[in-house]
């Protein structure tokens, strides 16, 4: 697929912000170049486009003044070096997820995504609302970054299955793709978790390297061809109620911004959070009815005796965060906590009861 | 309370966008005037602060280009004079809600919230990926008008009553105050609605010219004082399941701006959908714990038959919009159906099987 035409349908909001639309007076002197490297393939659907959206909205919304050159997974360094070479200065500015630094501290895995835990909105809450950006700019600046959330790949799937599962007995020894806390969930429930990247996924179950595997949802999903190598799509998957998207710059870089190039990206990143996000969500829609009924799918409901396990799972894993040795992990432990709890208690007053509701059996005048 | 008090808790994002902070290669000729008229009290906690956080982040981001002043209800014209006096010119842009303008036209109601229909994030979703922004600007442009939508007060409460209600009998001539497509949808189940602005609910329902009202949620209603005239607080409300805040800009205004401009007053309004809708959400969360712990007020859960009664009554309203004579309003509302259809297939395996899941029977360790 050419890269305009992923430009071109990224959604990236009412007045179309790109770098190519800029207009002049921004000011061309001290212009700074940005190397953006992201975790992901080029325009991957989904985390590849929201890269390129990130480095397209910095370059428009600071005038010009930064001018962001995306490089992909591969092209300077590896997607799971981009953390690292953001912190050594080898690029500026990198476009991952949180899930992928856990060998760094487990408290981070906390920013991006946690079983059970915020869906996507409540997870910006979380950072703006609840105390969690002070924390998260506490623990990325250990690395000499700063970092933002820039968009969510929404709720996430229990993932692809080559085999049915109906109980808990199914899950021992299941060779099994997954990242972040779900991984320690999972081993805690007798799965043979695997680390790899999602494109490589789909040969691994192809091959019989893995039984099952998650990566995103259908859009994404989709694009990595798994359907073809494993027919049981399980959902909705608990241990990604959402799963953030992120940036971070090297600190040294951003400390040198003015002000107001400071406050131009922060906005690109947080002005994508929802673009991003409702990208997901409809093109996540859309895929899914077209895997049922063009490429066979047999949709699965994950089993309720399995989350409630991985409920229990997840409990276990808060008592070691909550025992950290490191007081920054058991702060950002107890940060969330306090949110979810939040959250949980205002939810049937909110958004869930209000989908609840809307589920019910009425004529909307829509046949 | 004064008012930098609830700038500085505005939650106006990770960098703290604000106009003060803003530094300087800002371009100091050619700066643009605007004026901001509010359909809100200034600072009320939701509406007020959001339309001072929209004043303040334009200014931000366009590097002090476009100079915002906010001017509250009434200080240039009353509340519902807003969308007049932008459209002629006498502002050059205003703060308010879709729900507001159905005299115009009864499709923009849509554009702010459906009983029964989008959560906040759907909404916008809507606008960036179900086509909903191009019918958002052709029907504001037939006024003289560029409309964004800029935040969202999230998922509505059905209200305050002086006295419960178990059935749909008890809603006949009840006096209830609510506003844009509830109103309608209300008045078919045999509800006697009364327009009138939030602000003069708490008389109205002291007096008992009203028996009942909703305005928002936990959060703003308290600010308004509503709990000490009805103790029945009932929720949630399936008549607004989110209801957007808006801006618009006088079309003339709008086309005179360069590029860079017009990206930067549509990124300010993206970029504080989601910090409006977390401040919302987790200041409603908090409110209600106080309404209950310490003003008394009794919880009550909306009854499922007037819900499903709802529908029906929404099912008819949707009939009407698909048979206005105006072939717009038509258009708006197969767009909307659209989108809502692909989320409503889409929710089980998303945001509302996540939060049900969330909701069984396990030991999350935070005890």
């Amino acid at each position: 697929m050419k890269r305009r035409s992923f430009l071109t349908k990224a959604g990236l909001g009412a007045a179309g912000l790109t770098a190519a639309t800029l207009a002049a007076p921004a000011i061309a002197q001290d212009v700074r170049k940005w190397r953006l490297v992201s975790a992901w393939p080029r325009n991957l659907p989904g985390p590849g486009v929201a890269a390129q959206m990130l480095a397209d909205r910095i370059t428009a919304l600071s005038g010009g003044r930064i001018e962001v050159e995306l490089f992909a997974a591969g092209e300077i360094v590896p997607g799971p070096g981009v953390f690292d070479a953001v912190a050594e200065g080898t690029a500026e500015i990198y476009h991952a997820v949180p899930a992928y630094w856990g060998s760094k501290s487990k408290g981070i895995l906390l920013f991006g995504s946690q079983p059970l835990g915020l869906t996507a909105i409540e997870q910006h809450g979380w950072m703006l609302q609840g105390g969690g950006q002070a924390l998260y700019d506490e623990m990325y600046g250990r690395f000499g970054l700063k970092p933002f959330l820039c968009g969510n790949s929404g709720p996430q799937w229990a993932g692809w299955f080559r085999n049915e599962i109906t109980s808990l007995d199914d899950l021992k020894g299941l060779k099994y793709r997954t990242t972040g806390l779900n991984s320690e969930v999972m081993s805690k429930l007798g799965v043979a978790v695997e680390a790899m990247s999602g494109p490589a996924m789909f040969q691994a179950l192809q091959s019989g390297a893995l039984d099952a595997g998650e990566f995103i949802g259908p859009w994404s999903d989709s694009a990595l061809g798994l359907y073809q190598v494993a027919t049981n799509y399980y959902g909705p998957g608990p241990g990604e109620p959402s799963s953030a998207e992120e940036c971070a710059i090297n600190l040294d870089v951003w400390n040198d911004l003015p002000d107001d190039l400071k406050q131009a990206v922060a906005a690109a990143a947080e002005s994508l959070y929802n673009p991003v996000l409702a990208e997901y969500n409809t093109k996540h829609a859309l895929a899914l009815r077209e895997l049922v009924s063009q490429h066979g799918v047999t949709l699965r409901e994950w089993p309720e005796e399995i989350t409630i396990a991985m409920g229990n799972a997840m409990g276990e894993v808060i008592g070691e965060l909550r025992a950290s040795e490191d007081e920054l992990v058991r702060r950002i432990t107890e940060s969330f906590l306090e949110y979810r709890k939040l959250m949980v208690e205002y939810a049937p007053w909110a958004d869930n009861g209000q989908m609840n509701m809307r589920g019910l059996d009425y004529n909307y005048g829509d046949a």
